[in-house]
């Protein structure tokens, strides 16, 4: 394709996006394709002579669409949000056309130095403490990973530095009943086995970690001859947004010498805001912490944002030089190569996208960005309220919202099912203290109040219906 | 940012990308800006009030460009490549603007099945065995990662499955000397330290595994009571694209019960080629098997194809499934959910790059490419060959070639640290038994024979300098 052809289609392209963010709101948010129907759809093999992209943009309308739940429509209120902008597409763009594997300082000069510095201007952005400022921050795919990296240096401190060379020795990690799905993943992938997490309690109500049990665990397991390795706390939890005391889970980690990694996937984003930047207080015990602008910071997936305190550590844990890698930059230790900060050796330049955003909204547009998230669930959650058929059942400091109706869990999976297969929104469900409860997160950059309260109209509607009782 | 706001800087996007490649063959292919350099010419943090994208253009002109070493430079000859093309770049955009978070197949119907079509397509033009056909497919970020998750599966399978749950035991994982260090990295994060890796020595002719040293490692551990847990061959390893002797390797471990994972992240596309698919020969013992669309197939980074024989004991291996990611689709065991695929949960549509490449291209179209490769490379081999005072080190199948001045390390190390600082060219090196041998590795798109003999023709001038001879 020439420079040429690649205008002429790139336009066009430009053009079906921006077409497709006007339609969106008129477009079901779940995807009207059942399974097999989108496969069966494409031919059974590539053209034998290229078709020069002959009527793609209509195999776009009438295969990808279809078969598409349109993660940025105003009714998608599902899981967390994987919210973009334009911004962020554009930044991925540029990427995308510079083609730069920047695995090391040396393959990507400035993919690696603007990376160091979108994160330190995050860490600014969220006012992270000290031990997370001045080049000790890296982009992850996402959450999972990062979970996945502090293990392995945890591991790799925990062990004296004899676990790189000599393998995992048992050791335990602790979450709350809450963490998420990615610790045991990660512990899992680490060797260690899913019997190695330890699952502390929560307060009942506030579903955060008690410290008292996480306290009695580690306790435990020093007596059982179990080293701890780690402590993965969450600030907003993946069901509920609960979070964990990092004063508290904190001062045990710094006095028992256990790595402490912040996972604040979702909810890290709201300390932009002055206002919620309580959510960290204690995040000066961390060793490691992070968070997701690919979440609800108009970043487009995948980014995730890592700081860890000891740079010098992660990389003493993961690095390997072939002869074949080593390079001028490298020997001189002048230079960042972000390779040994993850599991892949390559790396797109995902940092234009940050700095894209950063420039695009500034702080004063990111952090109007997350109040209207806050206040839209505030909205949402006075109407749950005032209806006395529903509840909350967690709190919601953020912009997910936790609520059912006062019913059997029957009753309130078909209300999810109902409201869901009209097309007009789509949640998502979880459990709470083993009821079910529907979750409403809010974050896609279209939605506004009309949406919110549209969408609580019709949950309203078919909660009359189900319950045959009406809310006046 | 409107979707109009979009219209205007996307286009301008497109232009700047588009006059980026023009532009690409006239500028130097090294970074000029030294350690540092770009970080100091960022501002110190985020702005206050967003600055709309004022001034992004001259920025990527100003600070990105001199600060990229330029892979898609027809001068680059570094590493691998990692090429892209205008169809892969628009796929990406797509993607971008689609925003699709396909973890599961609920969340992304088309993303799902579009990429378990396009790697079935893969598949197809590779024309891989049968244990790799129907839906075995799943694209990685890199060949890293993919050999983790062989790793993963492997120990998980050896343990008779209590792996998940136990955690790892001392199992030992064999390579050749010539294996990439992501096999090193892949058992370190397993958990099984590096001491579990076997490095089985190689032919000094070919540089491919000797079976029969693989034969006695395995059998020397089994009497030691270490398990063998896996055996990653490659096709074009990453010093010199050697391969290893498939047929004799898989006969060894289908014997023996051992896992085998097939790593030709680089040498993979060239079975897009009929004449070219002897490399594959022996792939029929493999239980993996990736290569990298994004090294030599016109498919920007990343894009790996990793492909399993037995998909079920991979996703029984990786599983969790949390209360909040339950769906109807899932348990219905009619979909694929890629999360449990891959050490990440979330995912980006990938498989539309793929997509766009082979359409614009067709089968035909990448041929040609591959063939191009190829022929530049025998181009330069028969001017090295020419030349006495040169020697090729290693056999060149595909599109690389290894060379070096007869003569000591030094003057080598000298020649390619004069020729790279011309800003015309970049070449890596390598060692090969002991000895400094520079690689040229041909690939990226704009790259044509002139760019070769010009390369060739700096190489002969500097050597007339360095040597102090002259090649008639």
């Amino acid at each position: 394709m020439t420079a040429d052809e690649f205008r002429e289609f790139g336009h066009a392209a430009v053009e079906w996006v921006a077409r497709y963010w006007e339609r969106l709101p008129d477009l079901p948010v779940t995807a009207t394709a059942g399974p097999g129907e989108t496969a069966a759809r494409l031919p059974a093999g590539p053209p034998g002579t290229g078709d020069r992209l002959d009527g793609v943009f209509t195999d776009l309308d009438d295969l990808v669409v279809p078969g598409t739940t349109h993660w940025q429509h105003p009714g998608h209120f599902a899981y967390f949000p994987a919210n973009t902008s334009g911004p962020s597409v554009l930044g991925d763009l540029i990427s995308a056309g510079l083609g730069t594997q920047g695995m090391m300082w040396a393959t990507g000069p400035a993919c690696t130095e603007v990376e160091t510095v979108m994160l330190d201007w995050l860490a600014d952005l969220l006012d992270l403490p000290a031990q997370f400022r001045g080049g000790k921050g890296v982009i992850q795919d996402s959450a999972s990973s990062a979970t996945l990296i502090a293990v392995l240096a945890a591991l790799h401190r925990a062990s004296g530095g004899t676990w790189r060379t000599e393998g995992v020795r048992p050791m335990a990690v602790y979450t709350s009943s809450q963490g998420h799905s990615s610790i045991e993943k990660a512990a899992r992938v680490a060797g260690l086995g899913d019997r190695a997490v330890r699952v502390v309690e929560v307060d009942p109500q506030t579903l955060a970690m008690r410290p008292d049990k996480l306290r009695e665990a580690i306790a435990k397991d020093l007596a059982d001859g179990v080293t701890p390795a780690l402590v993965v706390a969450t600030v907003g939890t993946t069901s509920t947004t609960a979070i964990d005391p990092l004063p508290e889970v904190g001062a045990i980690c710094r006095d028992l010498g256990v790595w402490l990694h912040v996972d604040a996937a979702f909810a890290g984003a709201a300390a932009v805001c002055p206002e919620l930047r309580w959510i960290h207080d204690g995040l000066e015990f961390a060793d490691s912490y992070c968070f997701d602008p690919h979440k609800w910071l108009l970043t487009g997936f995948d980014c995730d944002a890592l700081w860890v305190a000891d740079p010098a550590g992660l990389t003493s844990a993961l690095s390997v030089l072939p002869e074949y890698l080593s390079n001028a930059a490298t020997s001189s230790g002048a230079v960042i190569d972000y390779r040994d900060w993850q599991i892949p050796l390559g790396r797109r330049f995902r940092a234009l996208k940050l700095w894209f955003v950063m420039r695009w909204y500034g702080v004063e547009g990111l952090r109007q960005h997350i109040r209207d998230g806050v206040a839209l669930a505030e909205r949402f959650a006075a109407a749950v309220t005032a209806d006395d058929r529903f509840e909350l059942v967690a709190p919601h400091p953020f912009a997910l919202v936790c609520f059912r109706l006062k019913d059997g869990d029957d009753r309130n999976e078909t209300l999810l099912r109902t409201i869901n297969a009209t097309g007009r929104c789509l949640l998502t469900h979880t459990k709470v203290a083993g009821r079910y409860v529907l979750r409403l997160a809010i974050g896609a950059p279209a939605t506004r109040a009309g949406h919110i309260d549209a969408t609580w109209a019709l949950i309203r509607a078919t909660a009359d219906e189900l319950t045959g009782t009406r809310q006046v």
